[in-house]
């Protein structure tokens, strides 16, 4: 991932299709959760830390996506991070994919640090927060 | 699943879930397009037409989910419909999932009808839009 | 899951299938995780327990799958356990998957009992291997 | 992909695991899927030139994996391509996982030419065939 804005390459698989021939829509998602973790390491954080405990998990209370053109197996799309929302206890990326310079499909996910030992939402870890707040000035910036 | 109120009885499996213990949150979707294959059988449609050409595919063009609590491995679910709405050429499903009797997660799938040799929208064929409307009437009722 | 001969009606699902217009090719194992959990379910046993402690889990060592015909989106197929090995600290369930008379596909799945504090593997737990000698009765009978 | 020996490093992601905190076992044919594609690429080839028709199709007649070692998000795996069997109309690559230096995971997948009009096999296209002897040639030397 390109540390500057955020942007990245990919490639569609077969895996990421269905029998219609075109992205099957929740793996959208998908992309999006690899995405994030790609996002979180460039700061230096990772979901293993989440998993381990050194970090507050954030868990995805919504997410929205939308679907502009068909993308198929072999196609090369761009994705780039749009948009950063950060809240008390909460934060949202938005991303973009595009094929050529036409935009194929968006994902916006929101995602809600917790004490998983109490079920309930924290304040956004200090770290994440920081990290967040870059990453905002650098999507703005580009 | 049930033609009277579109509710239908689900378990969750492993595959659904993640290292965090939890559904994947894509996986909200995978749920969504099996109930939708499922309500539309129950209308005498099938996706099968659609890829085979008797019957116009709808693609999805906007999809969003919430996830209000967690949901885990052999956790029982009932899904039900609880909104339909009808355009000229899309259409709307809203899904709820419910734990014991407190909503877990809701997805919203918007689908468009589509010319795939134009790659244009066209109006809703007249057999789903008969379904659509039967549908609405049952989940008002319900 | 009928108890008698452990057989079991499915529909292939869009999501089941990618761009080829068939089966996706490890899907077939996520049809066979879905089988086995309603397997240990018809034996009062769960993958819950095992995650939960009180049962020990069971992790894969080994799976093998064979693809005989091209199954496609709305084909409705019969699965059924065809054998059922059983050895000290493993055990090993081999499933078939019909359409219409003809087999369609394989797939067979070892598993070994597990203590994850340790990370090594056990003696097959006695309710687990009670279950499993049960099964295989039916099976030859069947 | 390294094309001198077909190795590349993954790490692996949230949706690669379920529930009990670890890689679920059908997504290590996800995984090959992939590196499968990344290798055709290598070699000029394409799984959109099976499915748009300008080179036969090579569906999975066979495939076994095996699971050696717990593998946990945001592990560092190693792939690597250890052999290559060429057969007139099927072929079989297989690829080993390894964490630090030790295997993790196998899988073995082995696919047959196919005439999808007749929906029987054929002998390999002798692009592929050319690029098959060429990485076996490689793998034996690596």
């Amino acid at each position: 991932m390109n540390p500057v804005d955020f942007t990245e390459h990919l490639v569609v698989r077969l895996p990421h299709t269905d029998a219609a021939g075109v992205v099957f829509y929740p793996k959208l998602f998908e992309i999006e959760q690899e995405l994030f973790e790609r996002w979180l390491e460039a700061g230096g954080l990772s979901v293993r830390q989440m998993l381990e405990g050194s970090l507050a998990p954030t868990p995805i209370v919504h997410c929205d996506g939308e679907y502009l053109l068909p993308v198929r197996t072999g196609d090369r799309m761009t994705a780039s991070l749009k948009s950063v929302e950060i809240g008390n206890r909460s934060y949202t990326l938005a991303w973009e994919f595009a094929l050529e310079h036409e935009v194929a499909m968006r994902a916006r996910v929101k995602r809600v640090a917790t004490d998983p030992a109490v079920g309930a939402s924290v304040e956004l870890p200090e770290v994440l927060r920081h990290w967040l707040t870059d990453t905002q000035a650098r999507v703005v910036r580009s």
